[in-house]
């Protein structure tokens, strides 16, 4: 497994695959790796003949008050897991190797950035288009692998990539759970045992959700009143937002009718987790 | 000399070539092309294999009270100059190929579009740095050719190509002047006679402030002074702005130490123009 730190050498790397006919995969990710990422990365693997994966912790997709300075960071360990599953490249530049001094250039999606994470995190999905446009021009790959989970970064990325005509696939894949059904995020490390425990009641909501959609009820508020009922009766937990939307414009609708998303986020303690169901269950591994 | 009109015929033809190991240079233009395009196809051709230029009338660059609809347009004449010369392809979108309902995304380039056009054509440069990102997506060019007389698009490029890393060598070519000095220009066409003796003026007064700095003059007030006085002596012009610019930043210097840039842009009748002149000459083709 090879690790590189300098854009030049990734991209002029990238450029010599690609001359000798290699087709790339691509996860970029931001470390701290879990099953979640894994996954991503096994599915590169059967996608492609050369896997890259990217270990960076994007600041520009941070808020001033965020977590960019808690965010759970351990090379060694991503590294690890890395080499035993295959990766063929590590591409894990600094901060000033991908912002240096006079920077000043970003990429914006509008109306899909507006509601859920966009509202509640000003800035964060232009940091996002930003640094994976960047990475897609250091990579070269023909295709990159997503996690469903960070629902609206896929269709803030999937958009982007339509429209600024990137000649890239993009592959999103599955939520990767815990036993016992906490979807897997790097932020989870930060979760007390108690918080944890409190934690699985975002996913409970969700399968009551989908019982009480599966049983007829197709209006939002009802459904969306059932989730909210369920998180508000943990302590810990305060919601950030509750939403159904449509899973193209993530516009919010009401009441259902063809496809849609209910989308979570919510403060457990001091730790923002997200988590999502889409309903009828229309959204398969590469939508 | 083949003419492409689809994105995504133009994209697999790109690819084509590059899996082929041919070396793409590539020239954007708005149509109506004059002497100043044609020596960028030609250095194009010293550079490549093959020469991809595209003839596309951007909407997003055109704020709402210009000249979009007014833009000079006349494919059959531009295809023959361009045939005339050994361009090899030709890709020519509509708007809807380019921007097709839904279309949100944009690049935008921050401090270095904040003076100059930037600030009396708000959005201009966004709509410059958005379709230029996507041509280069499309015609995946090694090398892409502008001119020096859009010196701050110029500028706003090479940031891009350079924040966003894309794997493109910028050239800027030197202005191309009509033989009584005026610099091409598609808009030129609409000067009436009068206008376009008036026209001379911006580059008489270029010409003065060069003289006048080679005799010892370093302040920009001093320069701008001289030019302001020749321009206004004009009845058809009205300036929209003389600067003196450090030519990396755009910032306005005063006074000149090492490389600066003097724009300018006026009304001349109806018709905006722009022209420049960098001092001391530090601006060879290809900076």
């Amino acid at each position: 497994m090879k690790i590189i730190q300098k854009p030049r050498e990734m991209q002029d790397t990238a450029d010599g695959l690609r001359r000798a006919g290699k087709r790339i995969a691509f996860i970029p990710t931001m470390g701290f790796l879990h099953e979640g990422h894994l996954s991503l990365m096994q599915e590169g693997r059967r996608r492609a003949e050369t896997v890259v994966a990217s270990v960076f912790v994007n600041p520009t997709q941070f808020g001033p008050k965020e977590d960019l300075s808690s965010y759970p960071r351990d090379f060694e360990r991503d590294r690890k897991m890395m080499d035993s599953i295959g990766v063929d490249i590590v591409f894990c530049p600094t901060g000033e190797d991908i912002y240096p001094r006079g920077y000043q250039t970003y990429v914006t999606v509008e109306e899909v950035t507006l509601n859920l994470c966009g509202a509640s995190r000003p800035h964060h999905f232009r940091g996002v288009a930003t640094v994976v446009t960047k990475l897609f021009h250091l990579v070269k790959p023909h295709v990159a692998l997503f996690g469903n989970k960070d629902f609206q970064q896929l269709v803030v990325i999937q958009r982007m990539v339509r429209d600024l005509d990137l000649d890239v696939e993009i592959v999103g894949c599955a939520i990767v759970r815990e036993p016992d059904g906490l979807a897997m995020s790097s932020r989870n490390t930060h979760l007390s045992p108690e918080e944890r425990r409190e934690a699985l009641s975002l996913k409970r909501s969700l399968d009551e959700a989908r019982d009480l959609f599966r049983s007829g009820e197709r209006g939002a508020e009802g459904l969306l009143a059932r989730v909210r009922g369920i998180l508000s009766s943990q302590p810990a937990i305060r919601i950030d937002y509750l939403k159904i939307c449509d899973p193209d414009t993530l516009r919010d609708i009401d009441p259902i009718q063809d496809r849609a998303v209910l989308a979570i986020a919510a403060y457990v303690g001091r730790t923002r987790l997200i988590d999502n169901y889409v309903f009828p269950e229309c959204l398969e591994e590469g939508r």
